[in-house]
Formats: C-alpha cells, sequence, structure tokens
C-alpha cells in the first residue's frame, strides 16, 4: 500500500537541500515557511507525531538554514522535537511520512540520519555542552566552521544548560546560542527564570528604565557641556548595566534580543549579523508553541504531540470511534489516581515531577492538593534532591520520573536518598521499551542501575492492581527508598477491587505451575507469558509462570522452589539483560552451582531504534513469539 | 594508646553545645573564633583531613549557631569539607580527634552522627534543593524553622543548584542561602560566575556606576523641580537595576553582599537582619580558604587537605622520612603522565575534568597541553556532553572523573556518548573503597552502571604496566566507548616499559594456574589474590588466577578454559556485588547450567563507612584473608 505523503507547496518542492533553499531571494523566505507549516500540519494530521514545536521554530529554521552554511556549519538541537522543519528542509521531505514509524525516520535529530542532524538529542539541556564541544575542536582544528545551539526555555532550567553557559563564557569560544523563549515545556514552563524571561520580553523594568533616561537626557538637552558629557556616560553605563540578558551577560554570553521568533527576515536579518560578531553570544527570540495552527496556539500541552489523526483546519478529531468499550486505563493514570486516593488519607504524603506533569499524570494530584505536588521544571538532579530533603522532615515524597529521565538523577538517588536511607519512592513510568520515542527515551537500564544501590527496593507490578497495591505498601514503608517501575502504555483492564492491600516485600506470586521450564518474570511483560503459554499448549508444552515482583530484595524462596521442581529457568524483563532482573536471578542460581540453566530473556546489548512497543519487543524476542521460541529452545522441541 | 587530643582554649573549652555559645556576648565571639581555628589547626597538623574550607567559614559558623537556634532550625551544609568548626560547637569536640579514622566520625556532615547534621553530603551543589525540600515541608507542617543552606563558589557552578535556584526562587518558601564566596573549588574556581562574583567583589562596573550617578545629581542640585523628580526615580531604578547580584536576583532572590566573611560582628549583625526577612535569600559573603594559617592562604589547594603531620606555625611537615626507597606512583599519576606521552603523539587527545585537574593528575596535561586540557568546573554533566561534542568532531577524548562523581554524568553517558557511538575514554579514578572519605565517595557502582550501557568497554588493569596499555589501545579505538576504572591510592611500584603496547580487547590473562579453585579478578584488587595465594600454599591449596581486565565484553573463552578445568568459580571486584564483575560471569555460567557454583566476592549490598582501604577491604572480606577464607571455604577446608 502506498503511504500518503503530503504535497509540498511551490516553492518547497524544489527545495531538497539547504542549498536549494539559499538561492531563493530573503522575499521568499515567508513562502517557504507558510508552505513548510501546511506540510508539517497536513503530515501529523494524518500521521500524529510531536507537533507544537516543530510549528514555533518554522522561521527560525528556514532563517538558520539560508544564513548558515550547513552541513559544514553545525546546528544543534536540544531536545529535538522541534526538528520536523529542519528534517524536511535537509534532504528528508520526500521520506517524511515514515518519521517515528517502524524502520522509518528518527522523531528526533539524529547523527547517523543524516549529515545535517549535528548531535542526536531527547532529552533536554545537552545543546550547549555538545556545541560548545563543537566549537573548541573548531578551534583546536583550524576550521571556520560556524556553531549554533538551539535551546528552549524549558530546557534552559536543566542545569546541565546552565553548566554549560558557565564554561563556555569563560572559553571564549565562538558559539551562538539561541535562546527559543515559548514559555513552554511539555507543560507551561516554571520557575524563576520563566518569570525573568517575561519580565525581559513584556519590557517592564526594561522600558520602564529607557523611558526614565530619555526623560532625563531630554530635560538636560539644554544644560551645560559638563552635564551633557555625564549624562552620556551615564546613558551608555546605564544601557550596559540594565539590558535585558544581565542574567547571561554575567555568565560572560553577549546577549541580544528580545527579537520576534515569527519574523523571519527579522530573524535572518540578525543572524547575519551575529555571524560576523565573535565570542559567545545569545540571541533570544520570542515564539508561540503550535505557531499558525490556531488549537495548537491556544492548547499547546494538548499539542505538544499528537497520536491519532485530526481535522486540518479545526483540529477536530478523526479517530475512528471504538467498539464502544472503554480502553484500559495506563499505567500512568493508574499511578495518579491511586496517589491522590493514598495523598486523601496520608497528609505527608507530597508529590514531585521534573516538568512532566502530564506526562507522569501528576496534574489530579496537583489540583487536588495544589500545596503538595511540585513541578520543579526539567530539573531531574534538583527533584531527587528536593525529595530527599522533604523526607528528612518526614514527608512521604512520591517522586514521579520516567525512567530514561531518572538517569539524569542517578547522584542524587545515591548520594542524597540512599545513603541516607531516606525513605523516597520513585514512581518510574516509561521503563522498558517505549516505542515511537526511541533510543534516546527507551528505559532499559533502571534495574540495572538501582539494583546496585543500597536501601533501595527494587519492584514492578504485573497489572494494575499490583501496582496500586505496591504503591501503598511503599507509602507505608519507611525504612528504604523504593522504586516501582511500570511500562508506558495502556494496562491490563483488569477489574481492580475498591482500597488498597498491602503486599508482602520481597515476595512473588505463582501465576501457573507447569513442568520442566518455569518463565519468572519481572512486570508487566509478564502479560505475554499468558499469550505464549497458550501457544505452547497447542503443542502440549506446559509451562510455569511466576510473576517476581521483586528484582530487591529477591524471592529467593521461590527461586528455590523453581529449582527443585524444573529444570530450566528463564527469566523475562522489559530492560537491559545486564546486570538487570535476570541477572540477580542468576547470581543466586550460579551461587548454588546447581546446574540449572537460566536464560536471561530482556532487551540485548545494544542500541534498540524506533517502532511500536510490540513491533520492539518482537524484534528483541521478548514478544510472546520470542517467548515460545525460547522455551521451545531450551527444552529442543523442534521449532 | 590514648590518643592526643587537642586542647580547647578557655572560652571554647565551656561549649559543648550551640547553647554554650549562645550564652556568650556578642563581643566574645571572636575569641571563640580564633580559639577554634586554633584547635582544628592543632589537630589537623598531628593526624591530617580537610583543612582550608574549614579554616575558611570559621566565622560564619559560629555566626550561624549563635544567631540561629539549632538542631531546630537547619543548617545545610555543601559538599561538607568544611564542617569542622560545625562539628565541633555541636557536640563533637572530645571525640573529633578519631575524625576520618576507621569507627570514628565522619569526616562529612552525617544525619545518623548528629542531629545537627540536618542533610549528609560529600558531593558539590546540593545544599538549595535540599534545604528547598525542608522548607517547604516546614511550611506544610506549620513550623517556624528557619531553613540555612551554605554553599561555595565552586559548587555553585554545579548545575543542579542553579536547578535548585530556579526552582525556589519561584515557590517563595523562606529559606537563606549563604554563599561562601572563596574563589576556589579544590582547585581554583573557574567559569564564567567565579569573574562574575569577582566583578561584583571588586565592584568594578558597580561603583563606577554608582559614581557616575552621584556626579550627575550631584550637577541636578541646582536645576528644576521636574528634573529633580525624573534624577531621583533614575537613581533609584538604575541603583535596583545594577545591584551587584542581578544574577541571583533575576533568579527571584533577594541579594545581600558582599560582606567580609571573616568580620564575626558583621556576619551575626547581617544574619539576625536576614533572620526576619521572608521569602528565598541569598548573603554573598566573601572568605579565604586557609584564613588564620599563612600557608594554607598561600598555597590554597594544597592545604584543601592534608595527610602527615606539620609544623603548626611553619607549615613544615614533619614526616617521618622514609627508607630512602621511592614509593610506587599513584594510579593517578600513572593516567597523567601516560596521558602526555600519548596526547605528544596523538594531536588529537584532548583531555576533560570537571573541577579535579588536581585530584586526577591532570595538571601535567594542562601545563604542556594547555589549549587540549579542560577544567570545565563542578560540572560533570557538561562534562560528559562536551567530551561528546568535541569527539563529533574528530577529537579523542580522555574524559577524567572519580566514579563516584561520574554517577552525576550517567544519562549524559548513555544519551550523549553512548547511543551515538561516541569514543569517549572515561578514565575513571577512585573507583572501589576509598578510604577515608567514606561512603559519598566509595566508587562501587560503576561496573554495574555502566556495564548495563551498550557501546561500551569496561575494563580495569591490574597494575600500572596495564593501565599504560589500556589507555593507549582505548585510544586508538573509535568503534565505542570506554571505561578504565582504577582505585585510589599506589599503584605495584612495579618496573613499567617504556613506550605502549596495544593489548587485545576483552582478553584477559592467565596469572597462576592451580587447582579446584579459581579465582578470577578485576582490577588492582587482583594484587590481594598474590597474597592469598602465598598464605593458602602454606596449606598446600593451590588456587588458579586469573587477571579478567575486562567486565565487558567478557572473556568467555578464558571462563570456558576454567569451568572445564576447575570445581569452583571465585570472582573477586572491588565493587558492589550486584549487577558487576561477577555477575557478568555469573550470567554466563548461569546460562551454560554447567552445575559449577560461582561465588561473587565485592562489596555487600550495604552502605560502607570510612576508614583505610586496607580496614575497609578487610571488613567486607574482599582483603587477603578474605579471600584465603572464602577459598577454604568453598573447597570445604577447615579454616
Amino acid at each position: 500500500m502506498e503511504l500518503y505523503k503530503p504535497k509540498a507547496g511551490p516553492t518547497l518542492e524544489h527545495i531538497h537541500t539547504p542549498d536549494d533553499l539559499k538561492k531563493l531571494k530573503p522575499e521568499q523566505l515567508q513562502d517557504v515557511c507558510d508552505e513548510l507549516r501546511e506540510f508539517i500540519i497536513d503530515l501529523v494530521s494524518v500521521y500524529g507525531g510531536h507537533f507544537g514545536a516543530s510549528l514555533g521554530v518554522i522561521e527560525l529554521t528556514v532563517a538558520l538554514h539560508y544564513v548558515y552554511n550547513t552541513p559544514h556549519d553545525e546546528i544543534i538541537w536540544d531536545v529535538g522535537h522541534q526538528a520536523y522543519g529542519h528534517k524536511i528542509l535537509t534532504g528528508r521531505r520526500e521520506e517524511f511520512h515514515t518519521n517515528r514509524k517502524y524502520k522509518g525516520l528518527s522523531g528526533f535529530p539524529k547523527r547517523t540520519e543524516s549529515e545535517y542532524d549535528s548531535f542526536g538529542v531527547g532529552h533536554s539541556s545537552t545543546s550547549i555542552s555538545a556545541g560548545l564541544g563543537m566549537a573548541i575542536a573548531r578551534d583546536l582544528n583550524k576550521s571556520d566552521k560556524k556553531i549554533v545551539s538551539i535551546i528552549g526555555d524549558g530546557a534552559m532550567t536543566g542545569g546541565m544548560a546552565f553548566e554549560a553557559l558557565n564554561n563556555a563564557g569563560a572559553l571564549k569560544s565562538d558559539m551562538l546560542v539561541v535562546l527559543n523563549d515559548n514559555n513552554m515545556s511539555i507543560d507551561p514552563n516554571v520557575g524563576a527564570l520563566k518569570e525573568y524571561l517575561a519580565e525581559i520580553t513584556t519590557s517592564k523594568t526594561f522600558n520602564k528604565m529607557r523611558d526614565e533616561i530619555y526623560d532625563l537626557l531630554g530635560h538636560l538637552k539644554g544644560a551645560g557641556d559638563k552635564m551633557r558629557k555625564a549624562a552620556s556616560k551615564l546613558e551608555r553605563a546605564a544601557t550596559a548595566a540594565i539590558t535585558p540578558g544581565a542574567l547571561f551577560q554575567a555568565l560572560g554570553f553577549k546577549y541580544y534580543g528580545p527579537v520576534d521568533g515569527h519574523n523571519v527576515d527579522a530573524l535572518r536579518r540578525h543572524l547575519e549579523d551575529l555571524r560576523t560578531v565573535s565570542g559567545p553570544k545569545l540571541l533570544h527570540i520570542v515564539t508561540v508553541k503550535g505557531k499558525g495552527f490556531a488549537p495548537a496556539e491556544r492548547e499547546q500541552t494538548k499539542w505538544h504531540a499528537q497520536s491519532s489523526p485530526f481535522d486540518k483546519i479545526t483540529g477536530k478529531s478523526l479517530a475512528k470511534p471504538g467498539n464502544g468499550a472503554k480502553p484500559a486505563p495506563k499505567y500512568q493514570d493508574v499511578f495518579g489516581e491511586a496517589l491522590v486516593e493514598l495523598a486523601a488519607k496520608n497528609e505527608d504524603i507530597v508529590a514531585i515531577t521534573p516538568a512532566m506533569p502530564s506526562g507522569s499524570s501528576l496534574w489530579p494530584m496537583m489540583h487536588t492538593f495544589p500545596d503538595r505536588a511540585f513541578d520543579v521544571g526539567i530539573a531531574e538532579q534538583h527533584a531527587v534532591t528536593f525529595a530527599a530533603g522533604l523526607a528528612t522532615q518526614g514527608k512521604k515524597a512520591f517522586a514521579a520520573l520516567y525512567s530514561t529521565f531518572l538517569q539524569r538523577a542517578y547522584d542524587q538517588v545515591i548520594h542524597d536518598v540512599a545513603i541516607q536511607k531516606l525513605p523516597v519512592v520513585f514512581c518510574i513510568d516509561r521503563a522498558g521499551l517505549v516505542g515511537a520515542d526511541g533510543p534516546t527515551h527507551h528505559g532499559l537500564y533502571d534495574v540495572s542501575y538501582l539494583r546496585a544501590v543500597p536501601n533501595m527496593i527494587v519492584s514492578s507490578p504485573m497489572d494494575e492492581q499490583e501496582l496500586r497495591d505496591m504503591m501503598f505498601t511503599a507509602s507505608e514503608y519507611n525504612d528504604a527508598s523504593w522504586a516501582i517501575r511500570y511500562p508506558r502504555g495502556r494496562s491490563t483492564g483488569m477489574q481492580v477491587r475498591e482500597g488498597f492491600k498491602a503486599t508482602e516485600i520481597g515476595k512473588g506470586r505463582i501465576i501457573h505451575e507447569g513442568e520442566k521450564a518455569a518463565v519468572l518474570s519481572f512486570g508487566p511483560i509478564g502479560n505475554y507469558v499468558t499469550e505464549a503459554r497458550e501457544i505452547l499448549s497447542r503443542d502440549e508444552v506446559e509451562i510455569g509462570h511466576f510473576d517476581m515482583r521483586y528484582a530487591k530484595p529477591l524471592d529467593t524462596e521461590m527461586i528455590d522452589y523453581v529449582m527443585a521442581n524444573y529444570e530450566h529457568i528463564i527469566t523475562l524483563e522489559d530492560g537491559t539483560k545486564l546486570g538487570g532482573f535476570g541477572s540477580a536471578v542468576a547470581e543466586y542460581v550460579a551461587a548454588k552451582g546447581a546446574g540449572i540453566p537460566v536464560t536471561i530473556m530482556g532487551v540485548p546489548d545494544e542500541i534498540v531504534e524506533h517502532g511500536t512497543q510490540r513491533q520492539l519487543h518482537d524484534e528483541v524476542g521478548i514478544g510472546p513469539d520470542g517467548i515460545v521460541n525460547q522455551v521451545k529452545r531450551v527444552l529442543g522441541v523442534l521449532v
């Protein structure tokens, strides 16, 4: 089946690379922007994808590729949600309909995909560090290439961006940082920096001050020479001191702006000017997320990304109506609702998210208990130590983070939480293969990196009932920290009982007894075993299945039982095979020297690309078919 | 033997808790400071310890405990090197001679040690996050406690401090941040922020500006009413805009300072004033690291910490002369010198350290190739992504980090280096138990957290010759990232050949053949096996010993050989037993179901306190005696 490809407009259709763009006259650039915007809206309305961020930087993207000599010059995007326009202008328009699809284009910049993608990304706040590395290498290589790092105001709240500014401002290598100020992360941006930028852009202090100086200078016009001289000195000094970018100037950057980020001609002219300014400099542009698509401008969080088709004009969903059955809730929503229920009973419960109240379903908590739920900005490190501080005062802190983003707070988990035995609960969402977001977002390492840490329970529920009960048990446990991991996507849809029940820590459960081979699963991936059992039982192979629930502490009694009653152990997890749950089982079994083979099923030690979660599970062999094949292999049954 | 205890001066000797301090008159506080300083100098001159930082904050410490109602009020130290005075004033003077000794006081604040230690620490830049958590909990608990976070100008370059300021400035909870500006990390502080703070304290812009305004206002004195009004408005606006703390004000903090941090009376008065100012506020104090001990004021890096006795007046070393033999070089120096040799041959080699040029022995590189060695400040996250940026341009980046600090850049290792397969070399110092610095500094998790990451070689040399050859091999390898871990302390002292030799990746070596039991070791801890073999051979037990060199890729051929020729496998590493090298061996052996038991020797899953490295190795059972016992146990030999 031929996939739908949006048709490019009359100007855009002739642009295959930035070289084609450069042949245009400046006054034609607005046409390119309009057509590019239309192309993206058309495409996302059919296939879904990230949306608002790319619409917001259309003019910037066009101006950058018009002014800079890419790919010789390096353009480094931050987070990367916003790079659709960049990809379309750099040789990928014809295949852009494969965006985020299995084997298709990545939704993010990716070095192996194009020489125009200077630095791969997906997480936030990396672009200045990477750009500075490139700038220093350029100096050493005596190259003349230009370096441009783009970063959003949300990403600017991430500490490493500040670390990079501090270093760049001192090294004084030539680079441009474009601060794309749209007042948003995925959710509205939060924090003092946001307020500071708002003050600049609404120009209260700045304009008032400037007006007063001009006013005073007017009064001085008739004054004597000495007075005029003093006034003129004052003007220069004051203008320097009260420039809106004092914060960035304090860090050694020349500040330019704020500039309207939707005026492509103004952007082009500013960039052309800045090409000739040496040293570290920052251009502050103001944009609107979702620009040019009215529904997206109005509801920016909702339109950050779209997964189902919609009407190109009204934004109304064109998703086919379902069969009337309510879909199972997402795990994140099971978490979000259970948290509110628990918080209603236990007033010490507080919740923390680093800029992901939507993604982590923390809005119910933020609405019900606004004083007890904190969006701390894109700031994972701070989020965890902030939670530790709360815990020292008897608060029961639930820190909700995606597995892949918790990587950024690993030291804080160890140094501030675990060493001090503070009972913080980590609710780790998007654990395992996440699907279309791909390698930067897969949550594959958390079991390995958390299991290594003392004073840390590592658990994963097989279904939504277990998730609720684990959260309850964790909320009442104060002897150590506790990590509960659950995947992206929908839960099983089971009937969940009201209220909560304590579960025994470190104890698994028998799902099914069987013969010869036993699968020990960890987390919701265990539900695939049910499918695999059905397939296998057609061949009269009846395997045992144990939902282990805990990677730490391990249910060694259950493993002893399995060793005594089965001939093969297969472990199954949605995470790396190295050092995780399966490895914990292998450590235990190997210590016994029992001679029962342990086959670890998990994600292999390689970078897994994007696709649907099911496609990826099947690709790496941990889907139902993979389990069937593995069972047959260990049992010596012909496949 | 009775240990030497310094005698406290006539005022200090009556101070057992801050309550005693509060009984003094303000004019007596300088005496306390002088005696406290003398006490610390006396003690460190005998026993060693961290030094300069504590001397620099004597006045601050005394003023804080005088003004604030500790432990009800919370004082949160950052890094914690500077807390000696705090410990001495809070009930620990009589046992302070046990500082940093096995079973003695910790060299850092520690919650389990004292109720006055509000938050345990060792790493940098955590105090504002922890303090904010406490402040918010205080608000929820409707308590009246005050929160004071102290942070140095070096620690302020760590991104999480900025994340915390951004959050605190927006939440507006009541807290005080004391910025202790001494222009130093362990090495001199670097970065744009440092220059900014220097500008404030030397007051160039600020003073010039203020002078010009006063000058102008003088001219306007005779002018009309309207003019004077305009001028007065201007003065107010300009003074607000050009306050030296613009950077902190931009982040929502009220700024006070700079204040002389060695004037205890001024500090006391400022703190008393600030107790009554609500909301987030920052007091900028200027101190001298090593204050009051002339040699330490002169050479601040050298006197950051002292390990051998010295003369209390001159600072001259009183260490007993050795037997004339040159001690073996430290591993860090083997690294530092090898790097210069390699860099001389390969001009693409560059080096990066996050504020540890001394600790990581990067000074030789910084002196020989100043354009190719970068101290990026206390900024591990940025350091790693900066290295990744350099690698994209063909540079061979050697990133030197302590194991415990690399935890802070874990996400960058995955997201910016490994996913993109950039050939950055991580030289991981202080891997394993580090000794006197204790739990916050032990490097126990790196093998587990790095082994889980694709495109990452994880290696450790058994001696300095192997370290050099591994570095050389890594410098020529461009297919993946490479981690080389080595411990704190001295190498074996072996004769090292000139030049370098490539080693085969993923291949171990046989140190000794033996019978029945084989020890597979990873890294320099393998040298204990040599000692253990000698002890065991007295009982005619001859074990095999294999130096595996690589935790990943694993030398599976060698393990196959061991499985075929021995009955017991013992793995040995200086790191956690969970998920590390031993776990890798267990995964492999368990998969085979060979029935040969694998005993993993490593650091158990608990927090190990401080002591000498040898004391700690023995305590957790991975010293020579521990190996002997383990071998006897698995062989069933009577112990």
